[in-house]
Order: structure tokens, then C-alpha cells, then sequence
């Protein structure tokens, strides 16, 4: 078996942004999400279990879906992908919100959800979204992840799917 | 709610592959496949209910995920995503065979299957397959969804989850 083939799926760069108790808007960096049926329009997303935003979206049931562009500031990605919510305040001012969920500052477009159905893997859960809301921010492309890797020089945080371990 | 921010998304192109009962080789374009967890490996992929492979897929709990590149042939395509494997014989010659599975000729990679798990929509089930093999086939850069829609025009099939009525 050869992991690399893994690198041939094509993903976007996303931030599933959500609640946590309290009311602190937090979110973190994403690139498995898929559009899975189109009347109703639902999303599924998958989300690490160590990702402090995993236990945000299970109590609060509702996730946006914030698409990232090739113009988008690449800080967005050190700021949501590589430090914890648990510890750190990611949204630094208070956040705009659309459908009541916060939207993240550079995302060029966004899809607001509540969760429907959640699916257990090992390491992550796959939320099930019905769309509640979503609206184009900007004309930017969508940054793809190959996008990040090969121009950003991006690498995957730990955490997500497609991390693999550089020996 | 604009529709249309959905097409943001960023995707692949596949074919789903799978056996019809009687041990006919079938399968669909699917765009909708996404890497869950990275070990064990994971892929879940989602498929209309209206598909021939989805039923195939369910009985003999294995798929693979044939990806495309931009240099595989459209008619691939037009094969696998625009008729029902059950009027045709999607493979018209015996195709080459990995961990099982029929492998589209044409695809850059491949990842093979076993189903552990679904999640049923309105519309599509969501397939959670562990990887039980996966090999690079071709240095081709994989075919995005965009590449599909800008370069070569393609439009999106009824039954998929990306498909927007035209007015």
C-alpha cells in the first residue's frame, strides 16, 4: 500500500468555525468537507477528536463551513491550524456573525450548518450538517490544498486527515 | 441562502468503483470522497441513492476510488457518469483487478476499500471505507473539479451532490 496515493485526493483549505461553552467563538483549519446531497443541501465534515472545535461542535450542534482563497492571508491558517482553542482566544476581536455562527475575516465564502448525524471514526468524527446559511464573500479562487502545499509551502497540522509522518 | 457558495468547494474527480451481484464490474463519477483519518487510513465517499454502484457497494461492502488527472480521458466521463451500470456494461473488456476491485484504465491512483461504516441522507449514503490497499498509477496531476468545469466544460451529472439546476 502506498500512502502518497492519499495525495491525489483534491481538497479545499477551510476553517469549521463553532461555540464553545460560554459563548467564545473558536475554530480551527479543515480540509476534509464535502457537499453530500443537494436538496436538502447537507455537508459533511470531518473533524479531529483531540480538536478542542470537535467538542465545541457537539454541544453547540452547529458548525460554519469558512472557505479560504488564494489571496486569503496565510496567518489565517498559522492562527486556526497550528494552536489549540482550548488555550488560546483564536478570534482576537469579536467576530462577525452570519446564521449566529462566527465568520472568520479573508474567508471568501461560507456555509452555516447544524449537525444532523455524526459518524465515529478512531481519530476523527465526521459531522453531517444541513446548510442553514451560506453566502460568497469575495470572487477570490478557492485556495485548494494543493494550492497551500505547492505555493504557500503549507504542511498538514498534526491533527489532520491527510498528515503524514516525514521520516 | 446563495447556492452557488457551494460551488466553493474544492474537489476531485472519481470513478467509485464496485461488483454487481453475478460478479459484473461496475461504478460512477463521484466527486464527493474525502480522507477521515490517516491511520488506520479511512476514506469516506458519498453516493446517490439512485446509483447502481451505491446498491453494489452496499452488498459487496467494498469500493474503490479511481482518481482521475487532468490528461485521463473525458470519455471516462462520459462512461461512468452519464448512463446506469444497470443497463450497461460499464467495462466493455475485463478490467485489471487490485485488492479485488475493477481499476478504471486511465486513473492516476487508486484507493481500495472495505466498508465499516454509512451514513444515510435524504439523497446519498456516506460510505466510510478503511484503505485495504492503494497505489500510485500515473504522475498526472489529479483532475479537479474546477480543472473539470473550466478546461474541459464538463457539467455536473443530475444525481450528483455538486449538481445546481440550471434556470
Amino acid at each position: 500500500m502506498n500512502n502518497w496515493a492519499f495525495t491525489k485526493l483534491s481538497y479545499g483549505v477551510y476553517v469549521a468555525t463553532s461555540w464553545a461553552d460560554g459563548g467564545k467563538p473558536t475554530g480551527c483549519i479543515a480540509n476534509s468537507a464535502m457537499q453530500v446531497t443537494s436538496s436538502p443541501a447537507t455537508i459533511a465534515i470531518s473533524i479531529n477528536h483531540d480538536n478542542f472545535t470537535n467538542e465545541c461542535i457537539k454541544s453547540c450542534a452547529r458548525f460554519a463551513v469558512n472557505i479560504l482563497g488564494e489571496n486569503s492571508d496565510p496567518a489565517i491558517i498559522g492562527n486556526f491550524g497550528f494552536r489549540s482553542g482550548r488555550d488560546f482566544d483564536k478570534f482576537a476581536e469579536k467576530p462577525e456573525l452570519r446564521d449566529f455562527l462566527p465568520i472568520v475575516d479573508g474567508a471568501i465564502a461560507y456555509i452555516a450548518c447544524k449537525v444532523i448525524d455524526t459518524m465515529e471514526s478512531e481519530t476523527h468524527t465526521v459531522f453531517l450538517g444541513e446548510v442553514i446559511g451560506a453566502e460568497i464573500l469575495s470572487d477570490d479562487e478557492p485556495m485548494t490544498y494543493a494550492y497551500y502545499h505547492k505555493v504557500i509551502k503549507g504542511k498538514a497540522p498534526k491533527n489532520a486527515p491527510t498528515y503524514i509522518e516525514e521520516k
